[in-house]
């Protein structure tokens, strides 16, 4: 079955502005609907905050974005990964979500999908396994389609697109196959191929992700990609919480752990647990489904990397 | 009829981070209620942006929070009000809302309802009247109180609170009549004698909020204010979107023209337009729904003027 075609626009006459009111109330309905689905799955919400001594290190580099308070330097929140960890582990919860601003000043990175500020759902839920997670986000994932086909069928026929419910079960895919099978671009290409959601597993990166204890080099992550060449939906996986395996693998990454030394603390003092979770990008989830060629068409104040910003 | 008593915790035995699981269930259900109140009303949600050459001047002085992004000067925001106010310009649509971080670097205020950054429900609806607007805003609040009553019975019992839904009408109050009658310290002395919600009236602020153009002097806003000492609830008013009312008020408050430069310039092309709106502190809302003494009990990353942050 196939899982959405692109419609082409029906109605060129309506300006940028004009079809970006019906963007809004798709994304409304959204977000909506995600946060009905999370709280009839009792996991709570916290509110961002945007300015720590610690942050996500992400996985490439960025230009530096902190500001310095009373002697302190504050990082600006490039993802709320450290302290959704850390909530999950102080609170007893099932699990807690966020919706942040995350400030990401990318360098010579430039595609129709990066933003320097989005806004990302990010979610972790206790003493789960990676399968469950997904299993969860699946869920969450064909709630908000359902949602938004049902809800704004109106705004959907005004830009001309057609929303289809994704099919179960999604394809799972392993990045280490896929590279062998692809090579270096094998996200880009699988994505143009498929015709439904799909993950993609076992990526070695950021050093909170869970490697396997019974077979070094194997990670317990994933990403979930949206199909027709639209990329990454979520990033997440299971999460490392052991002050040793943490701190050796912060070093194989050449990060500093004194950038993290209030999370490590946690961690030696046994105070972080066992978590999994993700992260989903609002607006590339409103783009895929409103089909826009270029992130910066679903709101009216775009941060694209190396442009300036005028408002 | 009194609107609530300061009920004692009951249940001294629960320890810090075990109330707040309750305090977030309770910040997650009046959140859930304000996204269903907003979307019957077709107030659509955008989200929100951290960066950016303009923001928000407010009506007292903090520390400067700005980084610099390819020779670009950036401020983190402090409110999304100038924002807000373009899009309402902008989209085809009834109203806005956003919910956003806003950064405040306090100088020397120091109380126990301020933190160094929180989260704002930011709303903004055009062609309206104040009085329209805060009626509006009392359905608004009663909703959510209403909400949490019904499905937060077992946490606020577990944190010792009785849930009052406020009674209409809410009385309106001139801050000038207050203030000769009560001097400088009048929104506190009035918050801690009512016993329900309470709107004050007409303050000489901020340039956007809108002054009488018949009654030089005299003010189109208001606030709206928590009864029993809780203080502020909400913040707003109509706004000027004329170009030389809005460049004489940014003049007489020694301000400069040119830190809101793209803003004026929509303004100077009659692209602005009539629209009253307001912004509601979460943190605050979650703060007398839970009966905390202080602000810094909603959170489990409390950001406190002059203290240092941990995490």
């Amino acid at each position: 079955m196939t899982y959405q075609s692109i419609s082409k626009p029906k109605h060129r006459q309506f300006g940028k502005d004009e079809q970006l009111v019906d963007i809004y109330r798709i994304q409304s309905q959204a977000l909506l609907a995600a946060h009905e689905f999370l709280d009839k799955e009792k996991i709570v919400q916290m509110m961002p905050i945007m300015l720590s001594p610690i942050t996500d290190p992400l996985n490439h580099e960025v230009y530096e974005a902190s500001i310095e308070y009373l002697g302190q330097r504050l990082q600006l929140t490039k993802s709320m990964i450290l302290h959704k960890q850390i909530a999950i582990a102080k609170l007893d919860v099932r699990g807690i979500y966020i919706i942040s601003p995350n400030v990401r000043l990318e360098k010579g990175i430039k595609t129709d999908r990066h933003l320097l500020e989005f806004s990302q759902l990010d979610i972790e839920v206790r003493d789960i396994t990676g399968d469950t997670f997904r299993e969860l986000m699946e869920s969450l994932m064909i709630h908000i389609f359902s949602c938004v086909k049902r809800h704004c069928s109106r705004e959907c026929e005004k830009i001309g697109v057609e929303i289809h419910t994704p099919d179960r079960p999604f394809n799972v895919y392993s990045s280490k196959k896929l590279r062998k099978q692809y090579g270096r671009d094998f996200e880009a290409i699988i994505s143009r191929k498929e015709s439904n959601l799909f993950w993609i597993t076992d990526f070695d990166r950021e050093f909170y992700d869970r490697e396997d204890p019974n077979n070094r080099g194997s990670y317990k992550n994933y990403d979930l990609y949206y199909p027709e060449g639209y990329g990454e939906a979520l990033s997440g996986g299971e999460r490392d919480f052991e002050y040793p395996v943490l701190l050796r693998k912060i070093l194989e990454r050449g990060q500093d752990p004194n950038d993290f030394a209030p999370y490590l603390e946690l961690a030696k003092a046994e105070q972080l647990r066992p978590s999994a979770g993700g992260g989903m990008g609002i607006e590339r989830l409103v783009r895929f489904l409103t089909k826009r060629n270029h992130i910066r068409e679903t709101t009216l104040f775009p941060r694209v990397p190396e442009e300036p910003i005028s408002l």
